[in-house]
């Protein structure tokens, strides 16, 4: 969503004023150096930075009547999906080598520093939320609440990680866990800081976050290891769960494209509403692309 | 400080609370079970749980008008030490099996689950303070600011910890916040869950945690491995920098004394000035008992 009116560059923005909290001052002597440089690793450059755009678009669509603290809520909520990659990378998790084209933090700073940069974001996600508090100390102690309860357990990203240690899984709550917070948390942070209830917009941020769900199953399943730059087929290759194991390609399509209708229909009454519809139809022509046609599918799926 | 009237009581049932809030409903289907087992593995049955003492008697000296908040502060800090805890005794830091007299949360869980049960007690501390907010919600952003401040980057126990991937050491950053930061959280956030200013309470945490840096400096060289409960002589084997290595054994008791002395001095006026002069005093007992006579620490240290 790149082309939504200037969000890219206030992401970035946000981002880089959060990070610079957590390095303290510039010339380095107070906080420790590895560490330090660990943390502009794991955020910079980023990926494509849909979660905080999802939470700016929602905030805008509200009013975003107070953009600092729609900002740090941003940058929170990016710093909390930073450390996750961080912590889901390390050897005892995927043990992967890659991530967005460089070593991974334990590959080029070790497994302590590691370890270290996921717990520091982490907690850096929830001091920035509490620094731009300002004349709204409601409105941060909600958001704080909210991005806790997506992020941690019983109900957040590290719930739906931990599953993965378990012989026998409640499926619904595993992906509701691992795909679904953080976009619930999206939309419900960006309504909270722009002052609006939370509640209703938990729907929107469950379907766009299970329609990635499917599109990650389609990619997955159709795409080549160079076009997905990680390895592909695996789903099927470790008999996980998937979309597209249990409808096929078409039904996975036509699938993605309900859940992405009822997506829509779900945006609560707002003035942004209609931009907000066209964001999510454009996500959809993204997650589509001709290259997932069902015709290719057919032959590889 | 198990004496003073019923603390001991109000910070177990503190951390139960916060810890079922993190476990989620009591039948389990909804979070996945090894992390929730891991959670209580990790908090119960506790240590001394000296910081939230520290915080509930700071707390107490203020007038302690919001109880709930500051027994979510007194919870939320103990989350963190714990947290703290279960990541040092990862293999790629400390690799250690037995932690207060039970195997480590990596060898009862495997160390996916003990890195997220440190991820998930990290977020909880949080999600217990903004929970906690009621009709103060800037008393709980300040609590969570103070908290975030001294767990994370650039000053926090994190940063503590990655001052040990350095090959160059600033040694008064690294102890103060290795072992000073989490004593400043306890005597600051006790000041703000009662309505006071925090900065006037940070000269107290800091000369706390100074003495327990130098009093565990004097275990370290003068307890056996069985008084210890852990290996003992570590720091010399090492040559880890340590108030006995620099100060000898009678220098680094005088030293413990001064810098208690100092700690009583620096208490901020307040109605309970005199009963935390007290506990300062029953700590520094504690720290120096008989058998850390210089007579016995001639012979040996």
């Amino acid at each position: 969503m790149g082309q939504i009116g200037g969000i890219d560059v206030r992401i970035e923005a946000a981002v880089a004023a959060a990070l610079a909290l957590g390095q303290g001052p510039a010339d380095g002597a107070e906080a420790p150096g590895k560490l330090r440089a660990a943390l502009d690793h794991a955020v910079f450059p980023g990926g494509a930075r849909i979660r905080p755009t999802i939470l700016i678009s929602v905030a805008r669509a509200c009013g975003d009547d107070r953009p600092a603290l729609t900002d740090a809520a941003a940058a929170a909520l990016e710093l909390i999906h930073c450390a996750s990659l961080v912590h889901d990378d390390l050897p005892c998790f995927d043990d992967a080598d890659i991530r967005r084209g460089k070593p991974t933090v334990h590959r080029a700073y070790g497994e302590p520093v590691a370890v270290l940069t996921g717990d520091s974001l982490i907690v850096l996600a929830f001091e920035v939320l509490a620094r731009a508090a300002g004349d709204h100390p409601r409105r941060a102690v909600e958001l704080i609440r909210v991005l806790a309860q997506r992020t941690g357990m019983p109900g957040g990203i590290c719930a739906g990680q931990g599953w993965e240690s378990e012989a026998e899984v409640n499926l619904a709550a595993y992906h509701r866990a691992k795909t679904g917070a953080l976009f619930i948390a999206a939309t419900q942070m960006g309504a909270i800081a722009a002052g609006q209830e939370a509640e209703p917009w938990e729907e929107l941020g469950a379907r766009i976050g299970a329609a990635f769900q499917v599109a990650d199953d389609l990619k997955d399943a159709l795409l080549t290891e160079a076009e997905m730059g990680k390895p592909a087929g695996q789903d099927a290759a470790h008999a996980r769960p998937s979309a597209v194991r249990e409808l096929g390609v078409q039904g996975a399509v036509r699938h993605l494209k309900d859940i992405l209708g009822g997506a829509i229909a779900s945006i609560p009454s707002c003035p942004g509403e209609a931009m907000l519809a066209a964001m999510v139809r454009a996500y959809a022509e993204r997650m589509t692309p001709v290259d997932l046609q069902p015709a290719r599918g057919a032959v590889r799926g």
